[in-house]
């Protein structure tokens, strides 16, 4: 097997292949554009990852993986527009370099575009990938509804916002894994298997992010930290925090995410003492590590050789301690 | 085989059945919404009609020509939100009745629905149709794309006019009846000449809406007669007229689509006495002829009974002969 950066190497290679200098220009280059950001490629590089570990080649699913990674940048130029967004990958938002118009019409081409790709596997194996991915999609499609409707509600339960970032993020962890094993021609089990992999490591990603976005070291954390609680975004550490919180705390919380200061020193530093008081900060690294470790447990079943475990085993291990 | 009637018939009995009461409310009830705004269904009739054509019962083309119309209302809704339109089937917009981002959202999850609806044929035709979807879809997405550009293009040409069109309406009624010839199992060759029949009425069909746009009777006419005029839409009947014009007519029309009065009934009459005096109508008239005339031409070749190709033509001859 290959290590991470290989593949990254690999995903990176094929990306910088891919030319979409297709007429009319302004339906494709925004989507050339947003393709060149760049971006960590984690869920193509599962899945190159995935068709090794059931002992295919990689290059057999690169068209999977470019599917994936095409329909992940779809949804950021639809979320973008959603969420009104300037920046992404520290450049302009598709909808803001050229208008909201163009980021809704060549996103719907980039949805399109990601299922043609799977029209190079034959038909058995285009049919089980293509079913897979429009689940998939549309359960993202629910999970970002789900996020904007939290927005305007007060009482998320702990398992709604599960549920929510399960259908936004991890859904596609799973898929991006569970393609690699369809194309490498696993057994059923072994392809559910790694779904339930990634979709556990998925959920404990997204809650890492949630925490890193509050506690995460500014010098190696991509993004702004506190950001979420500039946003009075309800996250796992505030819905946590809110459920053990005795009456005090709870109304000091209710009351710094309604305010938005013009200095947010203050509001972060005293959220975030909440948290660590109430006890949420303990509880959402232990998610982290329940999730992990779920995601760790589907490996008992599968059947693949143990150093291909290990290899699983690893990764996840890596992606639970990052700081970034 | 059944007459078009019956088939709406089919068609709307099938659409009454769907019931798209899933969560998130906010996802689905736009979609539930449109869906039941009802419309022609010109083009799941069309997929239905075909696969009797090539002698398979048209139950077994109902989830296809679902398919089809559920992506149809997808591109309504996506094209509402960029031509900031208030209505749809003298119904409000979903963008207006909600949002724009559960516009956006929605008909996403629409085209993905569409593609689910391919998932109840075996492999070899799944992939058939999804890919010829695909492909459909993407040219439906740049036929929207280059009608957007052509209005602050004053250049356009015919020939670019032509291809607009095409992209933009015909190839969803030409792959509608592909679809319906795929589901039949009939040969390629078949396959592709109903696919061409429907290319070449499509566009035929959408000179006869720009043309029925100026010159229909507003008793029978859908829609307001006049309103491309209005709003300085150039059609075929304008880059027509242009072509033809003599230096003063033309300096004429171009001034009279760039003025917007409040009261419109001069401009109109003049634009209508404009196209008539320069020969542009009656080029139209030729031109919907003559496409309709190169969709009939593709039955010579067409292995079918001859009743069949009779229904078919009679299909178009109504088609041509329609004044709404």
């Amino acid at each position: 097997m290959h290590s991470i950066s290989q593949y990254q190497t690999f995903i990176a290679e094929h990306f910088a292949q891919i030319s979409i200098d297709k007429e009319p220009k302004n339906l494709y280059e925004p989507i050339q554009y947003i393709l060149s950001l760049g971006g960590k490629r984690i869920r193509p590089v599962l899945t190159l990852m995935a068709a090794e570990v059931f002992n295919a080649d990689y290059k057999k699913a690169l068209a999977a993986a470019t599917a994936v990674e095409v329909f992940h940048n779809f949804s950021l130029i639809h979320d973008d527009i959603m969420d009104d967004a300037p920046l992404r990958r520290g450049h302009e938002t598709v909808h803001e370099k050229w208008d909201i118009n163009t980021g809704i019409l060549s996103g719907d081409a980039m949805l399109i575009l990601a299922y043609q790709y799977f029209e190079q596997y034959e038909p058995a194996v285009f049919r089980d990938l293509a079913k897979l991915f429009s689940k998939t999609a549309l359960e993202v499609c629910e999970g970002q509804q789900w996020d904007v409707d939290f927005e305007n509600r007060d009482n998320v339960t702990i398992q709604e916002y599960l549920k929510m970032i399960e259908y936004k993020t991890a859904v596609l962890v799973g898929a991006a894994m569970k393609m690699g094993a369809i194309v490498a021609g696993t057994s059923d089990e072994n392809a559910n298997l790694i779904y339930d992999f990634g979709l556990n490591l998925g959920i404990a990603f997204q809650l890492q992010d949630d925490y890193l976005d509050a506690f995460g070291d500014p010098l190696t954390f991509g993004k702004q930290v506190g950001g979420d609680i500039i946003e009075n975004k309800k996250t796992y550490l505030y819905l946590k925090a809110v459920e053990f919180a005795d009456a005090d705390a709870k109304a000091q919380l209710k009351h710094l995410f309604s305010i938005q200061p013009s200095d947010n020193t203050d509001k972060i530093e005293k959220v975030k003492a909440l948290f660590n008081q109430t006890g949420s900060s303990e509880a959402t690294r232990e998610a982290i590590k329940d999730f992990t470790f779920k995601a760790f447990e589907t490996l008992d079943n599968m059947q693949i050789e143990s150093d291909k475990k290990t290899v699983l085993r690893t990764f996840g291990e890596n992606l639970m301690g990052r700081k970034v």
